[in-house]
């Protein structure tokens, strides 16, 4: 039984790591945070809480949160670089499920979040937490960069194929995504109104989105080479789900690149590779920490489609965060993320 | 550890049953019978369920279900009672969550669903399955008829205001219920295609519907007198969720009616009493078996209003069907049911 | 052909009004203003108008208001009753689409809108601007208060049984509304957020409702006598659409009620009674002016049920405000009015 | 005024047909025939019509289409096909809303739509109703066949590219589009019900799209060679809408590709080039006959993105079908094609 920290629990990657957190087996939440919130009952912001969590919300200032055995920062960017540091200190753990720690380079971070980094050194020591690539590093990790929404649907789609040199042009790579709007958080501005998602689909941020360096650094780490990447995010009404259709120009044949992702994928908990020719939805991993997968290759061409589908908020920010305390303490992978989807 | 049988189990009550018993501890799963998809994987059909459920639909003739500890049935009305006389013969209890067994009266029953009743020597018999009030006799019954979805919602806002002599004119009771789609079922039909019931509102049904008797008769049995009742449901373009809005006038004054609503659930693991004032939501409850209620005098008059929320699927159908099963066999009432509502 | 002001046509309603007075042949559109938009074209704000207005907002201060023949204010509540009383001096005719002109006692407008008015001299003069019931004081006002979204349907929907004096118990009248989220308006605040507001539903300000005493008003004043109004609003997870459930109790029978309201609208070009029955749907007044009502005694009792639909944004406002600028100048009452609404 | 008939008016095509047509002051509707709805007023199906169309659905048999100027076919495939040789020889104009003349090759035809076709001899005479491309043919032609909503959308947004000989890699284009749930039709069926599309995204028909043809035919004919194309459909859960997100590779640098947009749709009174790097939204052409294209080139890289949207029941389907009968009889291009969309 650890001692959870969360920080910045009024989002909707907040809420939802509470909802996971409650059902797990082997924690106990010691303290939720937030500056305004602080005083109030976690339960009367999330009413779905009533009866598993009883708590109110603390001053993070007042939160004894070196006493934890673990914190999570459920926070806006440009926050849990200003209290890691200390935490770590304390020989507390952290997972930042924001995007603090995600990129390597300061300078790219810098570019991109347009803020400068209040820790740079600790840039090289963060792991990127995408099981399927650094099980090993999060296992012994001090602090867990939680990969992105798009980041992780995009790449898991794209692994297999990326990894083996000459089997595809890593120059240019197309990843169309889609995200329910939940993605955007919690703030309230104009442009995710109801109203305004409601009934419309547009994409967004075409010239250049956040998630574009994170998903090229992953990808260039595993094929040890510059990768090509056009990356257009787009906002589909709804709330939970993400959506990856992925472009890729085969530069031979022979593969049988079905077989690949089953053997990329075989002994993986949460990645479910599905038949050849399957259309996976979203609605099938609705609250489950599970990415679907399948591959296609439209008429036999050059051109390879693969749909990656997850939930933004489970395998894309709060189950991975879970995924990834299970594996830094030795827990079972899977404690807290057996529920199934939602469906319908 | 029991043995489960779900007969029907292709719409939407069957699919979220087998969500909900795949994480319960003490039943194992069967038979998942289908006359039309035997033969193939029950994931196959409900994606959601793949990793969770491992077992291909059987044909009913073929489900060896007089082997079963408990046969639930997800069939469309009509269905089940055909089927029901022989399992309880060979042994088998049986957890109806269709029409066939909630009305006592069968010449009620024949003109509110069109049918002439198979065995109407067992509708006395039968156990209307809502557990706030029937408890001791769910615990020993053979055969239990689980209450419609509109039913549980407007029965538990009422109960204790109807049980009390004298409180309310029971000859005028307002029933404004709204529905999301999911509870029309997965029969394609056009009047619940997304194009016809998104954006839209529509009252339907109201000169009449079939959960009208139903209502009356759990009301009529719990007041001891003729209920009047008026009952309009609307259809929300939403999937998920039960919104009652109840209006009974008030005939005396000096009750603290909040108290009164709090000390009759004050009990029970389902059945959520909010602080006067306030406005439960439906998504507080999506996915979980709790009923949110909240009690209204506005503006201090003689009309009452009482909130009443619930999962349709849930609470109004799976559920409850779990929360009965655990009654009849003695497990943890809440054994199966603790998830946290999906929010948002 | 007028000239047009609108004032402070950022949100739903000012949109809306622009999207008919594009279509209206009778009118020229000489000035839209914002102060926080001044100088920005209009169609890149709402580009569904591109190619429809070649205008650039501009700060009110700035805008010849004085020159035009009416001008309409889309602003938030206390905004207009500032500027009226000079464009009224400078002989301009205006239709406020808020509330400040609605209320006939000052002190009731100022209890429910927390403010203190700022010509309520202008109160007796102004016109309640419903036509089905103003029309010849509509056609010489200076200044019509344009009717609220839930009291237009739900005023419509009660009329012809309120002023028939014995017929329905106007001490317990029961409206039971529900409304898309437009209706919210354009201001950015969390609870409006699609995350928030999709699959789900809710009521609120059950304890009191801005437009429980317009209501009460205009029903009073009709019917000559104290009404009792319970009234409930809920929110709907769609864009548009008022659906309004009316329950009265009858005093009397014999009277043929679905030929009193056939009467009563029988030359109302935005009234459509539709069948006795019938389940009117909010979709088919989607983009239209019109009102559709039904009326049902159901199970042949004492209570009767009647369904009222209107387009929130139209009828509810920028409708009936083209409609009362119609009728103010003598146009054609249908003039800019008569697309069919949007099905699907 | 030209007397016109539509046959099969009974899903969405059909009844948004009727809506832009009772808004046209060229036209008459002499007849709405469907077999199945024969005798039933047109407005009971669609109520949306009330006060519009005073017409009843007759039998195709017994309607006289052949006094028509022009008949409608808004059927399913492989109707029209049947009646249009007949009511050709007797004079009669015709629009298919369907796919029957589509494809000018017989084999490609009957291969995708898996029927022999009725009367090939027709195939080459009917022209493809795309007036950006083929006005004056339209202007003469007997018989149109109405362009898919797929096919309209990105036709429209690679036209400027491909037309143009070493601009572009004709052999590797990408088109990942997104449709509204109306574009699968009135058809009751469970895959487009509510509870199944809602609050979910997938990709569909992803090894082939019978749309695929269709795009590839007439990018072909433009570029004079073999084209490359993988098109990949979504389903959108919103009634009405198309976003295409266009990939190419840029051969060469140097050419401005915003002015070649902007120049190449100048005079046309359906596309609407927006400023480069602005994101079109479906809701800003719910319900109008406009396309919105804008061009984007991340980073300055060697790939191209092309958003282009459109409302498929209108410039998808019934728009566009209103805008070729316009230049068929001659009138006014824009004749009941003005509304603005209706946002929100």
């Amino acid at each position: 039984m650890i001692r959870i920290g969360v920080v910045g629990a009024t989002g909707y990657t907040g809420v939802e790591l509470l909802r996971l957190l409650v059902s797990h087996p082997d924690v106990e939440i010691a303290a939720v945070t937030s500056r305004k919130e602080a005083g109030n009952r976690v339960d009367s912001l999330f009413p779905n809480l009533r009866g598993h969590v009883d708590l109110d919300f603390t001053s993070p200032d007042e939160a004894d949160l070196a006493s934890c055995d673990l914190v999570f920062f459920a926070t806006p960017n440009g926050t849990a670089m200003k209290s890691v540091p200390a935490l770590l200190e304390a020989g507390v753990r952290v997972i930042d499920l924001a995007a603090d720690f995600r990129i390597k380079d300061t300078e790219t971070w810098s570019d991109w979040y347009g803020l400068e980094h209040a820790c740079p050194e600790l840039l090289t020591e963060a792991v990127y937490g995408l099981p399927e690539i650094n099980r090993e590093a999060i296992c012994k990790a001090r602090l867990v960069a939680n990969p992105g929404c798009y980041p992780t649907a995009t790449t898991l789609g794209l692994l297999p194929l990326i990894e083996r040199d000459g089997l595809v042009d890593r120059g240019h790579i197309i990843a169309d995504c889609k995200s329910g709007v939940s993605g955007a958080g919690r703030k309230a501005q104009v442009p995710t109104l109801f109203s305004e998602a409601e009934e419309n689909f547009k994409a967004y941020g075409v010239s250049g989105h956040r998630h574009l360096p994170e998903i090229r650094q992953t990808l260039e780490t595993r094929a040890g080479e510059p990768v090509g990447l056009t990356f257009v995010p787009h906002l589909i009404p709804m709330i939970r789900g993400i959506h990856a259709t992925l472009y890729v120009r085969l530069l031979e044949r022979g593969t049988d690149l079905q077989s690949l992702f089953e053997e990329y994928y075989e002994n993986e908990p949460f990645v479910d590779v599905l038949d050849a020719g399957a259309h996976p939805e979203t609605r099938t991993v609705r609250g489950s920490n599970t990415c679907r997968i399948a591959f296609h290759q439209p008429q036999g061409g050059d051109t390879a489609v693969i749909l990656s589908v997850i939930d933004n908020l489970v395998k894309g920010a709060a189950g991975q965060a879970v995924q990834n305390m299970n594996i830094m303490f030795g827990f079972n992978e899977s404690h807290g993320l057996l529920q199934p989807a939602l469906l319908p």
